[in-house]
């Protein structure tokens, strides 16, 4: 008893994953066993593939990397039966470079199966875990949901779901889930306390609803994937999927991502901005903050040329790997003159910067004709069926 | 310490009341203190005299018995500062002559003061707290609403909040309310416990938001006065007024009424149908319950003569005395009569089977032709301010 007791504290000691926070070192193969999930392996990127043709590059990249029913997903669609996808923002600050990840991908997602998405913004969440005043939260929202639009989700199928605004379309399913869940349940899932409020003790029900709400507004059971950065697996495991065969619902599928780490090694957060590629950057910020980048360099040229560099602890080559270098020769091509000191790190920087720069111009573009009313009016159609 | 611990316990077991159970003989005076209220006494009464002309029997019965800050309502009213009432109704099943009682008050106090309303159905709460369906509870609210709409309320300046479908009303104050209640302060007032679900954690919040709601609509304070029955003290005791200077909005002020027992002597309960007067029994269900109702009546008429009767323990004198027999002469003339044994039970059944007839007709009267929607659309205008 009292050895597992010690291998646990030893383990959180190396990294901690919550949906609230990302500590330490992940070890995402262990993370997967932890929570339960399966690793993404060639035979179900083979079946993706057979659907889509070709594999997103953050699939290929294994930065998607786990699942949980993803086969199932398959097998469904397979027999004619659509899912719908279902993922979120948590509105704690301005949109970085981490958050369009999952969103991007989604984005293929939707491309590629023709599928309806729910989009959740939690910012009754943000609300309830932070100092931050409501007002300043949606001052959040308005800005993530520029970001979101800019994605390019189908409009037609897209729903873009704010919980403080919108509580009416997930209420009526988030008592159900909630009466099904004790406090107990939920602190253990959680780490709730005695000092945690009882409006983030209520909020997992929420956070779970639009796993269900379309197949309540179709009054027939819909199978859902969720696409979604790995912290947010809790939700799921701890109380969608546990509270799903008790209404009579489909249990949610996922699938999940790695996180980007910030510039300087660490989880990417809004609270480090030096540390953050946000969408709103000036071309200046971008070049300041590359530059300052944490790199597998060695002390100096005549050393890297020597001893060659380290690109699997360069958060540059990070950077190119995980969103900006897409092509995947380019990417082999940049890690191997690496690795053999024929590439230097002052080049490797140029390089980023240039294609953030050039990513965040295309983007910028969008987000100013970004129309979220196309994404908001169709939430008065649900609304009605509710 | 353990003394202490002892004197909780025996007082627990003479009675308790909780927003979900009333146990045992109430002792009014007891249970003031023990929730920190204050006694209705007739320095107030004279103060609310001033403004109302009469005093309602109710009032002048001293069935709204206890209170909290309604001097400062008087004093506020007397400033120029009008005050909103805030009263409710658990959907838990059809309406008794119990329920009316706050809410003929209600509608009096609406009437003098010339006063908006603010009324929540509870409907979530049931939901979280019961084995029924939320369709079973929608049955229960329609039928309920014809009871209010029967009562008369100023259709004008009435407005009645179903919580599954108004939610969007409440949800932000809500949250606002729940971020400063933590589970250890909700569950030392409601007796939470491990087990219970996290929806009715929640819930709490959710009765306390309709206190500020007037205050936000109108972005300025609004002095509130809940008259209800006792037993739901907690919420603002333990909630409304524990958060509302945290939130800055003036504190709820209170009135609070006595239970009508059942006709066999407990607290009035749907689950108990034969010690119940419903607001849809038929003339026969009325005799009938009237019949097998408790008294204080001797074995015999002869002891009867001789001993006289108790009215005190009697439930068909306590019908008359808490609703049916508005006139204080009559009252005060068969509770003499009845002590000196010149009157007889069957008499008074009769009268009383009489008296409630008559009402029920009336009621019936009014809730065939109630209309709902004179309240429900009030809502949309609010719904455009929130």
């Amino acid at each position: 008893m009292k050895k597992r007791k010690m291998a646990k504290k030893k383990y959180k000691k190396e990294f901690e994953v919550t949906p609230w926070s990302v500590e330490g070192k992940v070890d995402y193969e262990r993370l997967t066993k932890e929570f339960g999930l399966k690793l993404i392996d060639s035979k179900i990127l083979e079946r993706i593939k057979k659907h889509t043709k070709e594999l997103h590059f953050l699939l290929r990249r294994n930065i998607f990397f786990a699942h949980r029913d993803l086969d199932w997903i398959l097998d469904k669609y397979e027999q004619g039966e659509k899912f719908f996808l279902y993922t979120g923002r948590g509105p704690s600050g301005k949109t970085h470079i981490g958050h369009l990840i999952p969103w991007i991908f989604t984005k293929w997602l939707q491309d590629k199966f023709d599928c309806e998405l729910y989009f959740q913004i939690t910012d009754d969440e943000k609300f309830l875990i932070k100092e931050q005043t409501l007002e300043e939260i949606n001052k959040n929202v308005e800005e993530n949901l520029l970001d979101i639009a800019a994605i390019g989700f189908n409009p037609e199928k897209t729903y873009i779901i704010q919980n403080t605004k919108d509580i009416k379309l997930l209420y009526k399913i988030a008592i159900k889930i909630a009466r099904n869940v004790t406090y107990s349940t939920a602190s253990a899932v959680f780490g709730f306390k005695k000092e945690s409020n009882i409006g983030i003790i209520f909020f997992p029900a929420l956070q779970a609803a639009p796993c269900f709400l379309p197949s309540v507004l179709n009054k027939k059971n819909i199978p859902c994937l969720i696409p979604a950065a790995v912290d947010q697996d809790p939700y799921w495991r701890g109380i969608a999927r546990y509270v799903a065969p008790k209404l009579g619902f489909y249990k949610p599928a996922q699938i999940h991502s790695k996180f980007l780490p910030g510039l300087k090694g660490e989880k990417m957060s809004s609270s480090e901005p030096e540390s953050c590629i946000f969408t709103t950057d000036s071309e200046e910020d971008v070049e300041r903050k590359v530059w300052k980048a944490l790199t597998g360099g060695q002390k100096s040229l005549k050393e890297q040329k020597e001893k060659g560099g380290n690109p699997d602890i360069c958060l540059v080559y990070k950077y190119l790997f995980y969103f900006f270098e897409e092509n995947d020769e380019k990417i082999e091509k940049i890690y191997s003159e690496c690795k053999k000191g024929e590439r230097f790190c002052g080049e490797c920087k140029k390089y980023l910067s240039s294609k953030i720069k050039e990513f965040l111009r295309e983007h910028k573009k969008k987000r100013n004709i970004a129309k979220i009313e196309d994404y908001k009016k169709n939430l008065n159609i649900l609304e009605m069926k509710i």
